[in-house]
């Protein structure tokens, strides 16, 4: 070990949400924490090119094209012909600088010390940061960690039948890169990288198209969610192309590209986001020298302290796959720190509320109709249209509902869904319901403000009262 | 009793929130209900004249006045010169159509008995009701009922100093037959209803005047939200003049109206919002026959059960004042059918969100820092900004603010306070919380979705953590 090299109780190799939260809890308990960085921002995906760009891009498409407007009002605001996409991406910069600017004042304010480069192992308890390009200085920086944190996140798949840097063929990292709205589009994949997109290019007015070789749009959701989404879609002028596997894609003289798809059948478009997937940052840590394995597509395998097969080596973030989102990256990170250094986090509640920011918008915590099915559990559904709601009704949400999964026996609540403008935020009274193991109860005894969207909660929940009693009468 | 009398286990006077959550209830129940409405259309001054049309305008002020796009992305969607107010509240019309045949097929379902016209006592058990006017009958009609619940709501103050149906001079019940709107206006009184509508015409792109003999904005709110309210308002346009009373009205020769202040200032405006406090619907009753007493400005007093000092006559909602909301008068409401037929629901919780739609929003449940220090409980507060939150930051509201109280032994939550867009909504998770007898942990151990204002809970916690820590550490 050369004597220029500063040891540090955790060493984190990434600063997305995962590595950021990881180095404010080790922080917290007074550890010395190196953050590792491979970009000149902080922040990783989550700021900077997946969480808050797409949604700032959702929240001006949706503001700056009239849909809202032209939905509730009859009256066309939109600026859509005169716009480019840098205008809609103006406030996403601004946004990002802010995030940018914070996250740095945070660091400095917890003693982390911040390494730009790209980190790599040497032993395994030794990284070596490379410069980044145009750094001032070429010399590798080498870091001893007692504990070492890989954080580095995953980067879109780029399956070779697409010609990438050819014609207008993108990823979800270089999307927002588009130089004008395209009037055709196409996604390739209907999860939720081509969900989100595909619902946010309709809103700016271009057609689009999504492709997946699979019927079922986010088959993790509860089946009558995801149909009520896909109609929803559809209503905003989406097309599914269902069992459609591209074999071809070209780029035409015209610099239109021509999709054919291995059903024979065939689309052209002006512009193609491939969202096929994402692999793990694994591939430049040079993982060999500590023997921490990995799996399909880089992803590294952890146990429930989110230790790899390397007990000092912690993993946690998108480079773990699965959910793979900001916030439960961030809750990953604040446990590795727990677990390093003896804090007394308990262990991630497996009540992790999923969001989708597709227009509508889509959020579910807990079970599904079919998730419960298959566990034989007998259940009572309430649910409640955005429409029948006062709050609905004035922001003229047509499409929303709320969907409460109570157990039969006590009405304990196992499961929350909602579609509609602000689901993402309308979930968290149910978070709040389900984490102190409520029942119907709760909802029926609360007084919610009036307009408000929260008050579904107790229409859902009466309904399904409803239903028990007639029920019971009946039989 | 005249043998064409009509006999109910409940007559309900009133088609607000009040008498309809009353007539619900009891018909869970399986009770005969009999609802005597003094309008065409049911709803009250929850869906026709209050709460829905005034937040229908707001959102409508919000989403054509360009003011989210002109502070987001410096571009002025604003269509304001061009339209007249009936533009406005189109979308207003509509709503509002929608709620009553929903309210319409609601009673129908549950068999309630809806006669359109007024009710008077005949005596204590007995309704008689006059047609409305251009009724095709003349014919009182006789109820019998064995409870009767007034829920006959509130009407604005008309105090004879301002000269109503002499030019532009309004009460909350008739601005929105405004044709124009006003270059100038002034609200009196600073209450929540001056404003929400001071708030609303501003943004509407009104010279907004907020005149009250006070000197503090809403003064049941936490001091330090009340004042970032203020803030707020004076950054949107909107000037208050404190400690001012009008001596003098006058509609001038132009039209304009002149208020004339005792401390002899003056203020020269195109309309004037009187919104000097509301009455009890009580003179009509014919109270007297029953020896129900009322106090000031007609207010009927209630006992816990709601239940006036005659035991089976009960009021609720408005009439009976504060707190005046759509919300608690649904409460109420099915706590008188509760109450009269035995029901099980148990007493209101102590625990009502308020909610404010100034722009921004206000909310709040339990505890203000004032009312903890009177009663000198020691309490640790938390806070979090809109804009350290990703969504705050990408709907850009720069002002909001999330405040959390939790008393300092044993950190258990006791006041929530918001505001910013969607304040209304974001106080539920609170209110959740609050109903459970949550405490710090329930914050910290959830996992909100990302970008979320739902987040700010967990920011806020953490931070009164950290104080609590820092202190610990000093002594």
């Amino acid at each position: 070990m050369s004597t220029n090299t500063k040891s540090f109780d955790l060493i984190i190799l990434g600063g997305g949400p995962a590595g950021l939260s990881a180095a404010t809890a080790a922080s917290v308990l007074r550890k010395s924490v190196a953050l590792v960085n491979c970009h000149r921002d902080l922040g990783g995906a989550g700021i900077n090119t997946g969480t808050v760009p797409s949604k700032t891009l959702r929240e001006t498409a949706l503001a700056l094209s009239g849909l809202r407007s032209r939905k509730l009002y009859g009256v066309d605001l939109s600026i859509r012909r005169t716009v480019t996409i840098s205008d809609f991406l103006g406030h996403e910069q601004n946004v990002r600088t802010t995030f940018n600017s914070a996250l740095l004042e945070r660091m400095a304010s917890e003693k982390t010390e911040v390494f730009y480069g790209t980190g790599s192992f040497v032993d395994p308890h030794t990284i070596s940061v490379a410069p980044l390009p145009g750094s001032s200085t070429s010399e590798n920086v080498l870091l001893r960690g007692e504990n070492i944190l890989i954080a580095t996140g995953s980067s879109p798949v780029r399956p070779d039948l697409f010609p990438f840097g050819q014609g207008e063929i993108y990823d979800s990292d270089t999307i927002l890169m588009l130089d004008r709205i395209p009037k055709r589009m196409a996604s390739i994949g209907a999860g939720v990288i081509g969900s989100e997109y595909g619902s946010t290019f309709a809103a700016l007015g271009a057609e689009v198209h999504i492709v997946d070789g699979r019927d079922k749009l986010l088959p993790f959701l509860d089946a009558e969610v995801s149909q009520a989404l896909v109609t929803a879609m559809e209503h905003a002028g989406i097309t599914f192309h269902w069992n459609e596997t591209v074999e071809k894609c070209e780029i035409l003289p015209s610099g239109e590209v021509l999709l054919s798809f291995a059903s024979g059948k065939s689309l052209t478009v002006d512009a193609v986001l491939v969202a096929a997937g994402r692999k793990s940052n694994t591939e430049a840590l040079n993982l060999p020298v500590t023997g921490v394995a990995t799996g399909k597509r880089g992803i590294i395998a952890v146990d429930e302290q989110y230790r790899t097969n390397v007990p000092h080596i912690f993993a946690a973030g998108d480079v773990i796959g699965f959910p793979a989102l900001a916030s439960t990256s961030m809750e990953q990170g604040r446990r590795v720190s727990s677990h390093a250094f003896g804090g007394d986090i308990p262990a991630l509640a497996p009540l992790l509320p999923n969001g989708i920011y597709t227009i509508p918008e889509v959020s579910m915590i807990g079970e599904t109709e079919e998730s419960l099915k298959q566990k034989g559990v007998d259940y009572v559904v309430g649910r409640a249209t955005y429409i029948q709601n006062a709050r609905g009704q004035i922001i003229g949400d047509k499409e929303g509902f709320l969907k409460l999964l109570f157990l039969r026996d006590g009405m304990k609540l196992v499961g929350v869904h909602v579609m509609g403008e602000q689901a993402t935020e309308v979930v968290h009274i149910g978070l709040m319901a389900m984490l102190t193991n409520a029942s119907a109860a709760l909802f029926v005894e609360a007084c919610f403000n009036v307009p408000t969207l929260g008050m579904l909660y107790k229409t859902a929940t009466l309904q399904a009262i409803r239903k028990i009693r007639e029920a019971g009468v009946k039989t």
